[in-house]
């Protein structure tokens, strides 16, 4: 983005969302409750968008008649198709990096996400997602005995030991996280995004899990090995939290609530098509879980309601790019819509890869989607001045 | 719209506004404070329709694919073109009659509303707007002895009689809303819209109103002759109230907490382009006054911000109608902005005569108008038909 925008001349603003960071409406008490929490809503931040624009036409001298862009990446992409969508008064174009604004409801299949993060680990080395596959049963069967609780606890040298059946279903959702995450932020150089990470992180922990077939103790101390890259890439901690999340600071709490009341994104896998525990979607218990949680009730249909779904023919001057690593381009915009709104994807790209500032070990099709983004982006903004 | 409904076999749908008629979220609280009244917004009600029309096409047999058009006059009108901008995925165009978009913040002058509501009466009758200019300095010195305001009382036949400077001042702003209204309504045959009353009722009041020399008492009687037939056509009424409002039962307590809050629509008077008393547009004022009514402060710009003012360019399928003798038609798009954002004037045109049911005395550019719509609707569909 830095690049682009010098090459475009352009003021980058990053807007922080409503609730999240430091931008809390309540205080310390925007999370309280879910009557603080009522106007924590894509709508509402759009709004937000539309009146920081105008305030900063209005005070930095020389913005008045500036052409503005919208971007972002994931949610943030999302927001900046949208915001075209509902404003296209304020923006000449939007690009959506890695927005899966058809993760909604039934427009794409439920095992899309998991599935694509199973194709990542199949590519990056051999047998690697079927170890993956394996190792939930092994750590099925050891963790079925005391002793085995204790083996898989000093195996994966966790913080505190496991104890309960409870205990385990974390570790395994925290390893499950931890290979969604891997394939999220693949990028093709040392990055440090989620976690501080080598390039090709999935290529480094397959080097670990090549076969699938050894004794559960061993596959399991492989996993470890792959779980010890992710976690402690660093090696600066001396045992490893299960209950740290994989993503570390994106705010995570705000996020959760959204999920419970607009951003309702099915998934599910089958053991199949990918390589996790089989899991049907099932929305009454994710609504019973929102219910315990915020005292809130999903409404799986909205934005499908207010954004179109995938109609979205009517609109105009956004270039989705997404990722053919990243697993959110499953419910990407990824063909050609209309002259206008165009889908670019970066094969060897994972996670909003294109809107990192360039590095000399970017693959050559990302260099390529950047020079068209700015190609479109070039020509919104000529378009605009000719309609001025 | 019953015959277009008729010729192009599509169901009419009058979707009642919330917080209007039965439609209260709170039943007889609704209106209590600015607590309850809190979700009466434009975007909710758009909010609303998006919403059942997914009830209706979930629910109606054959509806499931069925092209929708949005229609609607005045705020409906404006909700018609604002619901195809932010829900296009929903309507395959809308046909907004007489809707004043412009008439927010500064997009159109504050003076153009009374102006147009003057030169109806200028050009329905030989000094008719002179005498009622004339009219409220005579009302003024009259009133200014009490011997004055109790001949003004009968003169009037009002109910109450006046008694104070501020009864007077009721009974401008009374006579300022009939001249409004009977210019609205300046319909083409007898008609029961506002108010039951003639055809042509502009003309008909004009001529007791040919003179603005004469006397401040006959000048009165003249303009007592005016009101009469406006809230008195059917002759039932023993005397007149002027508490009773110009426009009946159209919710007006939801209109003004509207305009209290989103719907700012700035007016103004200056006694030489129009007949009425100079009066400044005083948003301090107004802003004042909706705080003490309803503890709430008018948003001026947010309409603008959130629809878009002028810059609309990007929306499409859209008929703007208006009368040429409707004062609304100064706050609406009277020209067409791109291939599919299209205008049409009604010169003999008041407020949203072409939405009213063909009546023998329609004039030919209104049957020219309905035309016009119909054939953009059938474009509308019939490109919809192309992409499905």
């Amino acid at each position: 983005m830095w690049d682009v925008a010098e090459e475009l001349n352009a003021m980058l603003v990053f807007a922080e969302h409503r609730y999240y960071g430091e931008s809390l409406p309540f205080g310390n008490k925007s999370y309280s409750d879910s009557k603080h929490l009522n106007y924590l809503t894509s709508e509402q931040a759009l709004a937000d968008f539309a009146k920081l624009i105008q305030h900063l036409k209005e005070t930095i001298p020389g913005a008045q008649n500036a052409p503005v862009i919208a971007i972002g990446g994931s949610y943030g992409g999302m927001l900046a198709a949208w915001f075209r969508m509902k404003y296209p008064h304020m923006v000449v174009g939007a690009l959506a990096a890695s927005a899966p604004i058809w993760q909604f409801e039934d427009l794409v299949p439920c095992g899309i996400f998991y599935s694509i993060v199973t194709n990542d680990f199949k590519k990056s080395g051999p047998l690697c997602s079927e170890s993956i596959l394996n190792s939930w049963g092994a750590i099925n069967r050891i963790s079925s005995t005391v002793e085995g609780l204790k083996w898989l606890s000093s195996a994966f040298r966790l913080c505190s030991p496991l104890k309960t059946k409870q205990d385990v279903a974390v570790l395994k959702s925290w390893l499950s996280d931890m290979w969604v995450n891997l394939a999220m932020v693949n990028y093709p150089y040392k990055a440090d995004f989620l976690q501080p990470l080598p390039a090709w992180p999935v290529q480094v922990v397959c080097k670990f899990l090549k076969n699938p077939k050894l004794s559960d103790k061993l596959l399991l101390q492989n996993v470890f090995q792959a779980a010890n890259i992710y976690y402690n890439y660093t090696g600066a901690a001396s045992c490893l939290n299960t209950s740290q999340s994989a993503t570390r600071n994106l705010g995570l709490t705000g996020w959760y609530y959204q999920a419970c009341t607009e951003m309702v994104m099915p998934m599910c896998t089958d053991g199949v098509n990918d390589m996790f525990e089989p899991r049907k979607w099932n929305f009454q218990e994710f609504s019973e879980e929102c219910f315990k949680l915020w005292k809130v009730r999903p409404r799986p249909s909205w934005i499908v309601s207010v954004y179109g779904g995938k109609n979205i023919i009517s609109h105009s001057n956004i270039v989705f790019s997404n990722g053919g690593l990243d697993p959110w381009s499953g419910g990407g915009v990824t063909r050609n819509i209309t002259d206008s709104l165009i889908a670019i994807v970066i094969p060897e790209g994972a996670h909003h890869l294109d809107l990192r500032a360039s590095n000399p070990g970017d693959p050559k099709s990302v260099l390529q989607a950047r020079a068209m983004e700015v190609q479109y982006m070039k020509q919104w903004i000529e378009k605009s001045r000719h309609k001025l």
